[in-house]
């Protein structure tokens, strides 16, 4: 089930990318780097930050093939996106859930501090897309616009609370990632946005 | 032999880095640091993300050396490039075929799939390039002009194809490299492009 | 004393970030964000490439503490810190003293060529800035206005040559970090600036 939704969710993050990429004019292999890195950037960064290489991706090619298939379907489908986007951002959501959690884990499982372990969760879910954003040469969207990588901030913070009752490790996953997607979901619906600040 | 292509590859990538950053108008420090990373930055990425650390040119100083070489060559000749450029794309290329050939055989070498050999061959070749635009906040060029990256990765199909043949390493290297750098000029000359696809 | 230095630099450093990515408008997390990389980022950069991972911020979380501090300080005084500029350049000297000397010390303790040692001190010192102005799809300002890196080139030099004179390690210590912080603040007052070159 979790296998599953890790798929959906590079499908959804790696559509993302063509996508961008397409509206940037790129050209065919522009928009399959965008939509591998948009993918797989955050777990790379991740990676290389704690020292597990070769990182994930040339480890375990799966990823390498879904994100073929996105990058197929964003071609074929290119003009009918608009259609999807309520699909899509349900898909993005749940990998945004679901990457937080993977990072979370890969964190703890080398016996980092809670704090850096939702910073790795966030750095999985989220940098992918900075990635992206710095490849078309845009300030990054995290940095400005949406609401996002707080979110998994938050997931993170309830995982850790959570963890603290010894509840199952099914249970902990479930309510994180359920958190995670349902103020996304409100946060899109109702438009929330963190303050910005000036210095001037 | 290969070798010398090699050296003949780093000069070629440092120009460009350093013609690049100078017409940005960057001072002598930036100029040196892309010169760098355009020809060291591919390798870099590649060996951070298989783990072969500290990074190539830091355990093998010729590399630094050959780019103080190919800086100063730039200062000098800087505005003499213009009529030099059809042996710039001469050595540009050849250094395409022989970077394609150094991370396909550090892929080899640990044992990766060929699909995650030929991705690092790739990047071993282009993303420095693709390093040099981002500093310089440019879309990188590969992602949307030239067809550069394609030619990398057909190399590398052709390399794993004839691979089966049991050929000699020597006889391969030669083939895969001959193949790029034939294809890569007939491209330039024939002004190939790869299609671009818009969503709107 | 070393010790307090560093954290008077990453506090500096971290300042320096925040007020950037408040000039560009971005939200609380972008702000955040820029702070971090601009603190950590040149360590982080240097870490990854010489393989000493988990990176540095992971294993200790005093830092991202400091930095935690800076980025409150930032938002409380975002309005004050034009008359504070004075203080705030000389922190900055200090962390890029201190910084380049960690930085060497790293390459040292790894048995790297000097020349590799000079470039991870200019790294760990340097990049955090360059990593924070691509982040802000801005051409990185050390590559291009002021005279910056190449005084952590010119402390790593004055290093090496007088740790070939057996001078104990604080005394070695004391006189780089003097010579970078001098260099520094001349090269500010004085308006010392790199030559730049066009090649059109």
């Amino acid at each position: 089930m979790f296998h599953l939704l890790d798929i959906i969710g590079t499908i959804a993050f790696a559509l993302s990318g063509a996508l961008t990429a397409m509206s940037k004019k790129l050209d065919l292999f522009g928009v399959f780097i965008i939509a591998f890195v948009t993918a797989v950037g955050g777990g790379t960064l991740r990676d290389v930050m704690i020292g597990s290489t070769p990182v994930g991706w040339m480890l375990n090619l799966e990823y390498v093939y879904v994100i073929g298939i996105a990058f197929v379907l964003a071609l074929v489908f290119r003009k009918k996106f608009d259609r999807l986007r309520t699909s899509l951002l349900l898909f993005d959501t749940i990998g945004l859930g679901v990457f937080t959690l993977i990072g979370l884990e890969k964190g703890i499982n080398i016996g980092l501090h809670p704090a850096v372990c939702i910073a790795l969760g966030t750095m999985t879910a989220c940098f992918g897309g900075v990635i992206r954003d710095i490849l078309c040469t845009e300030i990054p969207v995290i940095f400005r616009k949406e609401i996002y990588a707080t979110i998994c901030i938050l997931g993170g913070i309830v995982f850790f609370i959570l963890k603290k009752f010894n509840l199952e490790n099914d249970i902990l996953y479930l309510i994180t990632s359920l958190v995670i997607i349902s103020v996304r979901l409100m946060a899109v619906k109702f438009k929330w946005y963190l303050p910005t600040l000036e210095n001037e």
